[in-house]
C-alpha cells in the first residue's frame, strides 16, 4: 500500500491502514484528539502510553488537542499525566484555551469584558490570558459546554449580542454530542450554541474544531508544516474535517464517535486518509522508525 | 384607495390602511394575535375593547390565535375577560392547544408518553386531550417556552429523539424573542427549540404560527374561506407570514414586534396587505358597516 505524503486524497475512500511505518515516517507531527483517542471514560485507552512513548522516542512532535472545553489546559495535563502520558501543558490545546488565544489575537479591549456560558475550563483561560469575565460592558459572549446551562444565561448573552454594538459571538465548538459515560450521547456545545443562535439569529465565530483557527495558530507559532502533520481523531466531523480543513494527514481510530458503519455509509462525505482500530495500531511501525525531529 | 378582496399582493408593498370600512366589509373572520395587538406588558392597548364590540356587532367571527405557550386556552380566556372583552375558550387558540391538537389529529398512541420542554400551559392542554406526559415510553418530545429549560430537560429530550424509534419532534413555534416586559427581546422559543435542534441536527414539526397547521384546522373545523379572513398582528415572521400562508388578507399593527423602519426594509421581504398604526384603527370604519355573519 502506498503511503504518500503529498497525494490528494479528495473523493477517495478511506483506507484501512496496513503500513503504520510509512505512516509514521512521513509525519513530523501528531495532533491527537483526546475523548476517544486516548481515552475513554476517564480511562486510558489500551497502548497508548506505549504509543506516546514510542513517538516520542522517534523525535516526533505530539499535540493534544481537544474540542472539550470543561478543562483548562493545566487541568487536561494533570489527568494525561495521572496516566503516564507525560504531556506539558503547552502540548495542549483546548477549545476554551482556543477562545482565550483567539481574543488575545484580535486585541480584544481591556476594558471590554467577556460573557461566558460555560464552565470552570474556561474561566480558567481567560485568567490566564488577563481577560476578565465579571461586570460589563460585554464586548463578547462565548458559548462553550455549560452543563448549569439556564433561561438567565441565554437572556443575558442573548441581550449583549443583541443590544452591544459589535458584540462578538464566539463558540468554543458545535459539538452535537460529548459521551462522558460511553453509554449515551450527550447534548454538547450545539445545545447552547444553537440556543444562543435560535434566539438571535447571528452565527458565532467558532474556534474549535473543525474550524482551522488552532491549527492554523500551531504551523505559524511553531512553523510546522502542514503536509507533515497527522491528525489523529475519533469523530469525522469534527477531527476529521480539521485536519483535512487544514491541509494534514487525518487518521481516524475507531476507539469513539465514528464507527465503521458511519465511516462507510454512502451519506458520509468525510474520509479520512485512514482508519485504523485504535491508536496503538501505530505500535506495529515502531521498529522500522529512526527519528525524524528532535 | 381600492380594497380588492381577491386581489394577490404578492411582491407589492403593504398599504397603509386608509379604508377601514371596505377592508372589514370584505372580511368574515378576523384572526387576532394577542401579544402586541390586543395587549401588552400585560395592559389592554387603547380602543381594543370597543374595536372588538364593534366587529362582533357586525356580526364578524372572531378567533385569538397566539404563539404563546405559557398559558392554556382557559387561562387566556380569564386574562381576555378581565379586560371585558366577552373571549368564549373555543375562540382562543394558543400553540400549546395546537400541540394537543396535533397529537390528537395524528391518533398519538394511547401508550405513549409525551415529554415535554414547557411551563403549565402545555401540560393543561394535553391533560385536557387526554394525553399523557409522565412516563414512558417516550413517543413525542414537545418543545415549548420554559423559563426553567435546562441541561437535564435538553438530555432528556435529545435521547428520546435519538434513542425512541419514531419519537416525534414537535415545536409550539419558533419565535426568536418574546417581549413579556415591553422593555427588552427575551429569548422565545426558537431558544429551547435551537438547542434541541443543535443536539440532535432533527428539524421540528411547528405547530404555532407561521406553520398553517391551525389556520387548516380552524378552516375544516368551522367551515371558513380563507379570502374572507383577515390575519391581524404585529410580527412579520410569525403572524403576517401565517396569514400569507394561510392565503389569507392581513393587516399589520404597529404596537408591537415590527416597526415601520422593519416594515420598509429593504430586506424585508414579507409585506402584509395592509398596516395601521393600531388595532383601533379599525373603529373608522364601524359607521359604514352592516352586519355580514350572524
Amino acid at each position: 500500500m502506498s503511503v504518500d505524503a503529498t497525494e490528494s486524497n479528495a473523493g477517495k475512500q478511506a483506507l484501512l491502514l496496513t503500513d503504520a511505518a510509512q505512516l509514521i515516517s512521513s509525519v513530523e507531527t501528531f495532533i491527537f484528539d483526546c475523548d476517544g483517542v486516548i481515552w475513554n471514560s476517564g480511562e486510558l485507552l489500551e497502548g497508548v502510553k506505549e504509543t506516546i512513548d514510542m513517538l516520542r522516542s522517534l523525535g516526533k512532535r505530539l499535540y493534544f488537542l481537544t474540542n472539550n472545553s470543561t478543562k483548562s489546559r493545566r487541568q487536561y495535563a494533570e489527568r494525561a499525566n495521572k496516566f503516564g502520558l507525560g504531556v506539558r501543558d503547552d502540548e495542549i490545546f483546548s477549545s476554551g484555551f482556543a477562545a482565550a488565544l483567539y481574543l488575545k489575537t484580535i486585541n480584544f479591549p481591556a476594558n471590554k469584558k467577556v460573557y461566558m456560558i460555560s464552565e470552570s475550563g474556561l474561566s480558567e483561560e481567560l485568567d490566564q490570558a488577563g481577560i476578565s469575565y465579571i461586570g460589563g460592558p460585554v464586548g463578547a459572549v462565548v458559548v462553550a459546554f455549560d452543563r448549569s446551562v439556564s433561561y438567565y444565561k441565554m437572556q443575558y448573552a442573548a441581550l449583549c449580542l443583541r443590544e452591544n454594538p459589535g458584540c462578538l459571538f464566539i463558540a468554543t465548538n458545535c459539538d452535537e454530542v460529548i459521551i462522558p459515560t460511553g453509554v449515551q450521547g450527550l447534548p454538547g456545545e450545539a445545545a447552547m450554541v444553537g440556543a444562543i443562535k435560535g434566539t438571535t439569529k447571528k452565527q458565532p465565530i467558532v474556534v474549535g474544531k473543525p474550524s482551522t483557527f488552532m491549527m492554523d495558530y500551531l504551523c505559524e507559532r511553531f512553523n510546522i508544516k502542514r503536509e507533515q502533520i497527522c491528525m489523529v481523531g475519533d469523530n469525522l466531523e469534527t477531527d476529521i474535517l480539521f485536519g483535512k480543513n487544514g491541509g494534514c494527514k487525518t487518521l481516524l481510530v475507531l476507539t469513539g464517535v465514528t464507527d465503521l458503519k458511519t465511516l462507510h455509509s454512502p451519506e458520509n462525505s468525510i474520509q479520512p486518509d485512514y482508519y485504523t482500530n485504535q491508536l496503538s495500531d501505530l505500535l506495529v511501525g515502531s521498529k522500522l522508525q529512526t527519528p525524524t525531529h528532535q
